[in-house]
């Protein structure tokens, strides 16, 4: 038998597992590839997909399974460019195996990265880090780097490109093992644990003492306005995530930013890497080039089992994971 | 007898007469240029230099005389570039004669423009306008531009350049003489009333039915808020000004913009005029060259005496004026 997992309500809140229901289905055989799902890629976006349906790009629908970045084999090609055996990597419905017109799907080389890697540092998280600095952060030798979820899978290579581009490199996260592991295995200068620091702001300013050029910002909320304070003349501001608000049933209010901005001449700038689809080819392979020289390391946390697809998706929001969070199947 | 206006007291919330005061001083001697002022320049962004010494760039000193930017004529001149009778523009102490160096100092052509201009559409007001919709703006034909302060001495010059590079442009102003005149003399589609409009974020949408691609942001707040609810993807949000909250005592708070920013690939940025210097020359000639041929018109509150200076600053938060405001010596 196959199985799929669907939206069952939209979280209010934080999502929980009765948000979700694993369903019974039958083998799908209307397409020209039959494809299996080996690695499912969770990730903190998807819970802006739950929301309204009009308030946000692509939602859900509710009992319609999620979708997600999948690492899938194919089993059965009707296509000439994929045969048998082949892996693939696409926008792809949480099902174990699923029908597929072979639209959008992007083949890759198991030999040249293990498979799990193409959801994380060579995917979407890469180009994240990846083009969101090369369209936003501009960073310069020299200049101060800030990043926050720096021990998450688009944080950590981040700060590593940070290295690369000969800044200092300074990374919040939320626990003293975070810190010390981004020091020692991304080669991060230093960091700050959120949780057990009292004073944002100060903590910014004596572990930045030449201020913030660039920070990027997976958070957003209350380190956000701790790091406004911090900000250098013609900062850049990258706002790629709001993992502290996407849980807010309300509208999340906090001290205005414009009078900072317009202080500083600095800028906040939205990033959503759908939007540089273009640019993904080079980028990938610059990353790839990184990794096998051993200038980018990263890490995985993958969970067995394919019904643990949405207790994963849900342990992003306790910070569980260390580097990318997968499902393998 | 010579006069000076210093600074008394930093302004709690809005300033008051009471915040400066005139004084009798000496004619001033030792310098290379004697300059007798004609034209005061009184500006928003002046506030911000009277608080706290180290929260802003270039502060005020207590007791020292305000400087902005003047329109002098040449008394006497020790020097091969200026002579007796020459106008220069630059930035220059509140006091009805000085002494000066003559750096930074430009001459300027009372045949090509009146010379109050020079502190208006082809001074600071005017750079502005044009460097930052050159700079953030990035306005393309067909698009829709929103200027808050549309009224005001950079806001009237937004519109028009929004009108001649082809846009929809919609003006937010605090009065219905205000709404109508930005229509009749600058050309602007429509506008919005925000003193007698309730739900800005309804108004907005109704004005800008294409949704908003780039707001010319004079006053921040909550009309920024306002217009946020109604941007397109990619939007650019140039911080121009943030009049609304100058004058406050306690941090402003209101909604947090970086959910909205990721959502549409959007960009915020503060825009200081004195960070492109170097593109003053060549953004004035483009200023006079559409000056000249009729396309760009503009509005001067000009008030009589020195002594009326501070009032005349104070009362630009209380959108007295239409256009650029100045004080005639």
């Amino acid at each position: 038998m196959n199985q799929q997992i669907i939206l069952k309500n939209r979280p209010k809140a934080k999502p929980s597992e009765k948000d979700f229901e694993i369903q019974e289905i039958e083998e799908e055989k209307d397409g020209k590839l039959s494809l299996k799902t080996k690695y499912i890629s969770v990730d903190p976006y998807l819970r802006g997909r739950m929301r309204d349906e009009e308030s946000y790009i692509e939602p859900f629908k509710i009992g319609k399974p999620i979708d997600s970045m999948l690492v899938s084999e194919v089993m059965a090609s009707d296509l000439p460019d994929f045969s048998k055996g082949d892996h693939v990597v696409g926008m792809l419905a949480w099902k174990k195996q699923q029908a597929h017109t072979g639209n959008n799907l992007r083949k890759i080389d198991k030999n040249l990265a293990p498979l799990s890697a193409y959801l994380g540092i060579l995917g979407l998280t890469g180009l994240t880090a990846y083009l969101a600095l090369e369209k936003i952060g501009k960073l310069q030798e020299g200049e101060t780097l800030l990043v926050s979820g720096a021990a998450g899978a688009v944080g950590s290579v981040v700060g590593q490109i940070g290295k690369i581009k000969g800044c200092r490199v300074v990374g919040i996260a939320g626990s003293d093992e975070k810190i010390e592991h981004i020091q020692e295995k991304f080669g991060f200068d230093t960091g700050i644990n959120y949780k057990t620091t009292e004073n944002m702001q100060q903590a910014i300013s004596e572990k930045c003492p030449d201020g913030v050029d660039v920070y990027f910002d997976n958070v957003g909320g209350e380190i956000l306005d701790a790091t406004l304070q911090n900000i250098n003349k013609d900062a850049r501001i990258i706002n790629c995530g709001a993992i502290s608000i996407y849980n807010s049933t309300e509208t999340p209010t906090g001290p205005r930013p414009e009078g900072i901005l317009i202080k500083k001449s600095a800028l906040m700038q939205g990033f959503l890497v759908r939007d540089h689809v273009d640019d993904y080819q080079k980028a990938i392979s610059q990353l790839a080039e990184w990794l096998k020289s051993g200038k980018l390391k990263y890490d995985e946390t993958i969970v067995e089992g394919f019904e643990k697809t949405p207790k994963a998706f849900i342990d992003l929001f306790d910070g569980k994971n260390m580097g990318k969070m997968l499902v393998k199947v």
